[in-house]
């Protein structure tokens, strides 16, 4: 038996806004930053669980205090009963009655409770030595369906109803691990489409996306609509017909702005118009979707909840699901937001622009494929090729496609100079632009 | 012209878990907390703007962290230009691209900028001389207007309708302000209704509520039916036929369990079902509400934003509005919100259990009934004798009205002693139990 002895936290923030990487038509100019978690435990193995939550600058201090606060529940506490028990870990967590009035299950607070869980998530993996989509992919449908907190999903899936979905994946499991291994999985990139760039840094990152072998490229729109046809058009002409392109406009429309937007690019064969409304917007979703079809609408990445996700389901509002690894309540929400993907038949393409999101989010995508949807098709993984360095497991891109991590743990371990280094003193000068 | 040298923060806890006040299905055992600020500036007339942020107990102090952070905002900015134009400066912290990360519009920090934005109007009122209530009916509609954030909101509600609709309820003003001066503003009782008292008690405080003059009253319901089902009983009985009876389950049900169960108590002629479910579950709520129509569903101290209020109305989900002066971005957001059920023609019935947060909603129905929906018809004010005697100015009931306040200011304003008693330093040991 062994205890957790220490939460350590960091603030730890990178000048991204010095360049115009990961500026969009919402963001202009963020900091990729991270609230920063280590669990340490007195067993002789010596193993950490690292977490984090994704920011993009100020108010990443907030997130570190919500993480502190947390922190009063772990220590001293069983190890092996936390780990055991993952569904119940979490509840302690979701369902503690005074800090669900922050939210409840939302911003700040929820983030928080979902980088703890995904620390330890990554602990249980690294004491198991596997990867966690591969742990997660082990684990009997019985076992997974424990991890869900199925309160008010009911009308949408029940537990029954994911048993079903996990039993009816397992006999291909196997076989599908192996072509995971063998191929990867598919990704897709948005690093030609950020706002700040000129026209040629687009076309060049186009051609240089496709000769990387990646299948789908993204662009940010919402801005200026001349801008968004002009881009739309190098783009196009850059990756010929029938490439696929999807367009991201980050919340920035209300529901007639967005389709009369839409309309005006759909001549360029979108793939999916991502983020066009508030997150929010369950029922402005859907009337986007109607008023833009058959160009399908995709979301998530700020989607707060599974609830949230069920809705956008219910209501036929999204045609392709974007789970975020930090923006809901860790793993076993996400696990949640599978199931009600695959009940609903609807694709999951995660979102993984930031830092440490590609690193984190990928499991789950190799999780679906091997034990809850059983299919790639029509599925990919974003990529941004930004800050992978300072993690010591950093995603490998091969052709195109996310090679499956094989070192244990769930992929959110920074290098410790690099906490050290981009630790928040308040200002970013002096700092290196790290790219 | 004066600048603002001080934003000063509490974390002020009421060991309110010590007795079962407020004690409900989701909610065990609260402690009574705020998050509080004080906004001090170099003007002579020495007046300073109190906030804050409603909590019951853990992570108060992610709260006050998310105000800190907010304070890098404020300090040395000019009063006269932040207090001038309420609208922007609502918007300088609602567009905050990095801090937007964090909700976006939800949560901790969303909670935190309404506390802020509260605070400037409480300095505001009190350099106009004028209770919040009084100045805010006294903007012309198109100042009015001026304050709410219309984004996500155009597909319901437009500047030009809002506009509308509070010019036609310009020319009743003065009249209708005699009329709250006289009457005052219908309140109901929770106190009856907690999930902790013995029946005996609540048979009691039923027939206090009747001679108090309360014209209505709710009872916590959702933990066991059986004792729901003794309980309406005992008040509808107490009450006699006619009087209305509300209940309230705290999220506790998914869709099913709460047409279910309200079809279970229906007998007893139930005035609203309060927040049967997710306050996230537009769809959801939706739902119930043509289950146990013709029953109102009523919902909102928990609904994050003018979105999700504005779903509630698009999807006819809900008979009454709860707004909440402390859970969206502050006196703006609710004025929208005001603005969304005047448009959809329901009822405003303020949630107002905790604490100060009677002081502080009394202000906007009053200004709603003289300015934007102009009628009391249909709408109470929830009251809770809870923590009242905390404040410098506390609300006045007369015989079940809620008398107008005169005193400049939002009535936020907490006595530095009752700050500085219940500063929480960690534990409740040797707090006396405060009623």
């Amino acid at each position: 038996m062994s205890i957790i002895t220490s939460v350590d936290t960091s603030d730890v923030r990178f000048p991204t806004s010095l360049q115009l990487d990961g500026s969009d038509a919402m963001n202009p100019d963020p900091d990729y930053s991270a609230a920063y978690l280590v669990i340490r435990t007195d067993a002789e193995d010596g193993l950490e669980g690292h977490g984090f939550v994704f920011t993009i600058g100020r108010g990443n201090d907030v997130e570190v205090a919500a993480i502190d606060t947390l922190a009063g529940h772990l220590l001293g506490r069983n190890v092996e009963e936390l780990l055991g028990d993952m569904g119940a870990t979490s509840r302690l967590f979701m369902h503690d009655s005074q800090l669900r009035w922050l939210g409840p299950e939302k911003g700040v607070m929820h983030m928080a409770i979902g980088a703890v869980i995904n620390a330890l998530w990554d602990l249980r993996a690294k004491r198991e030595g596997k990867p966690l989509w591969q742990l997660l992919a082990s684990l009997s449908p019985e076992e997974i369906v424990s991890l869900v907190d199925f309160r008010y999903l009911s009308d949408a899936l029940t537990p029954e109803e994911a048993l079903e979905i996990l039993r009816a994946a397992e006999p291909g499991r196997a076989e599908r691990e192996a072509r995971l291994l063998a191929e990867g999985y598919p990704g897709y990139t948005t690093s030609p489409g950020w706002l700040g760039y000129s026209d040629e840094k687009l076309a060049r990152l186009c051609r240089e996306a496709i000769a990387d072998g990646f299948t789908q490229i993204k662009l940010k729109v919402g801005a200026d609509l001349d801008d968004d046809i002009r881009r739309l058009r190098i783009a196009r002409e850059t990756c010929g017909e029938g490439f696929p392109i999807a367009i991201d406009a980050n919340q920035r429309w209300d529901v007639a702005d967005a389709i009369a937007w839409v309309k005006a690019l759909e001549r360029f064969d979108i793939t999916w118009v991502e983020e066009p409304t508030s997150p929010d917007d369950v029922l402005g979703h859907a009337a986007i979707a109607r008023g833009i079809a058959p160009i399908p609408v995709a979301t998530g990445e700020h989607a707060q909840n599974r609830i949230i996700f069920k809705q956008l389901l219910q209501a036929d509002a999204i045609g392709f699901m974007q789970i975020d690894a930090a923006r809901v309540g860790g793993v076993n929400e996400n696990i949640a937001n599978l199931l009600l993907a695959a009940k609903f038949g609807v694709p999951v393409c995660p979102h993984a622009g930031g830092v440490g999101l590609c690193e984190a989010v990928q499991h789950l995508s190799m999780f679906d494929f091997i034990a809850v949807s059983g299919s790639k098709d029509g599925r990919v993984i974003e990529f941004v090729d930004h800050l992978h360095e300072h993690f010591v497991t950093p995603v490998v891109i091969d052709n195109g496609n996310y090679r499956a991590p094989l070192a244990p743990g769930a992929g959110a371990e920074m290098h410790a100079s690099s906490i050290t280094e981009f630790s928040w003193t308040g200002s970013h000068s002096g700092r290196k632009v790290s790219a």
